[in-house]
């Protein structure tokens, strides 16, 4: 695969990933879609196998590894959903994955993670850097170092998700005005984009952004990459990339509409019309595309418009808090 | 169609529904599979349009009526997901429905009913008979009336899902050692066995039921119809009827194995591990299958088991208690 990505690789991941994944439903509210004047699709990545749709990007960058290399292990850094998708991805494969993750992550992520057979190796927030544990870890057993989003193999996988979804509106007659989906590095996004776009060229595709969090958004606006001031302090967990990738960034100015914005209390709403119309636990990151949808920032009236939520791993107390929330009353 | 419904019939509703139903996925958790240690796989009917299986059956019924009959309409009595499956079936293929609903139904029911178009009476629980009213309505319209369970096209409409449950494991190469479905007067659950064992005979299918509203599990004991005691007093409020249908029942006793009851403690446990394991919102009647799975009633240990989880429409408190427990703490 060339540095930028195709249609065409989006196309031969989804084979790779043909059985291994699940091919997540496109729901519908018939309420919803009154409510809004127009039909408003909701690509249900939150089922996908360990929560979230990374495990297709894991899966296809562990798939295009040699055969050598894979004898040799994987090794990543996450204390979120990249840690249990790239986990799980290699114990599907039968490869040696080593996660390292935070001393202080919540245990859950830990036990998760480490069910999928991977071995845990924790260090401190504070003293030590991830990168330089991780790279050490993977010059010694000549492993190789699987990214959260910045590379081909990663985008392409996660592209998957949106060629799925093309194939499932264009099944059912549709041609989507636009898609959104939620963006932290843009991985996903771009993916999505790519995956969309070769299958319907005149769907407009937008990545979806928490408020302070919104470097891909003014990155985009400016022509180039902008950090945030911010590297905590939104609900929105799984979506704190300090900036735009390197791979991901040009292919977004190439492929993406203008940025979404879209504040904590628009996602807790989201998650709360996700449980009531969509029968979906969506976490909060997950939930930004479908929080533009439903605040107006991505219209709606009169067109047909998909968005992308992304991931489920949602902790009581957040999903409480999205519970006692009433948008439409 | 016979009285006594075929496997033939159940693929022909099922032709008649593509397109229109969703094809709900079937899911499956590493962890929870590692900790039962057996696969069980949860088919998502609680993301079916309306949030619960009901519509397969409905529509399937109008798809079967002579189009002089649908110009007269349809009536239908029902507090719960019966009326919204119908409401929206009728709303779908243009039939003018009527919904005869207690003046006392929660007013979010009343309301999700009218958004799908259906024409709502209400009537007084105490002084009045829905049956009598509803009744009073066909005759003067020459309407039809759709009964919630017990007649051959709403029964081979729920079988649907059975269908495509087996079709989804066959695809994923796994043999069901078993199949759970909710049972209240026996639709899902008979119309699930039908369309279970048709492509997989040797899958035994049981029927799951709260306790104290065990009917089904009592009547195939001893081999004829048996009466709950009770009228209400259980959290799953969509699984109340008051004994197996008469076109059920022949069926159950002919297909189902032996049935299974648990308790309200159980059914909270298992909307938990719905939440926290696969992502879905669903309602107590809902997950009475999997919550016999989980309680070991069900055994999924070095087995293939799939449960239904039937419905998702339940409401915030309801579903605040679930999130309250721990079942695996």
């Amino acid at each position: 695969m060339s540095s930028s990505p195709t249609f065409a690789d989006v196309q031969a991941a989804g084979r790779r990933l043909e059985g291994i994944v699940v091919r997540t439903p496109l729901l519908e509210s018939q309420r919803v879609n009154a409510r809004l004047g127009g039909r408003l699709f909701v690509k249900a990545e939150c089922l996908q196998r360990t929560g979230s749709f990374k495990i297709r990007g894991a899966y296809n960058f562990l798939a295009c590894m040699s055969d050598s290399d894979r004898r040799k292990g994987v090794v990543g850094w996450s204390s979120g959903n990249h840690a249990q998708g790239l986990a799980e991805a290699a114990r599907l494969m039968g490869v040696k994955a080593t996660i390292v993750m935070p001393a202080d992550a919540p245990a859950l992520k830990v036990a998760n993670t480490r069910a999928s057979g991977a071995e845990i190796v924790l260090y401190d927030r504070v003293k030590e850097s991830r990168e330089e544990i991780g790279l050490g870890i993977a010059r010694k057993a000549g492993a190789t170092v699987v990214p959260p989003y910045d590379h081909p193999w990663i985008l392409v996988g996660q592209g998957t998700a949106g060629l799925e979804l093309a194939e499932q509106a264009k099944k059912l007659g549709v041609t989507l005005d636009a898609v959104a989906a939620p963006c932290s590095g843009g991985g996903l996004a771009t993916g999505v984009a790519l995956g969309v776009k070769g299958l319907s060229p005149s769907t407009t595709v937008h990545a979806g952004e928490p408020a302070g969090f919104d470097d891909m958004a003014r990155s985009l606006a400016v022509g180039r990459k902008q950090r945030n001031a911010r590297l905590s302090g939104s609900i929105c967990d799984a979506l704190l990339a300090p900036e735009p990738g390197d791979v991901t960034f040009p292919l977004a100015r190439k492929l993406l509409g203008p940025g979404l914005v879209v504040t904590d209390d628009e996602v807790l709403d989201a998650m709360e019309v996700a449980f009531r119309e969509f029968k979906l636990v969506v976490e909060p990151g997950g939930a930004v595309a479908l929080a533009a949808a439903l605040a107006g920032k991505l219209p709606v009236s009169g067109r047909a418009v998909a968005v992308v939520c992304s991931g489920g791993n949602v902790d009581h107390d957040t999903f409480r808090r999205a519970l006692e929330r009433r948008p439409d009353a």
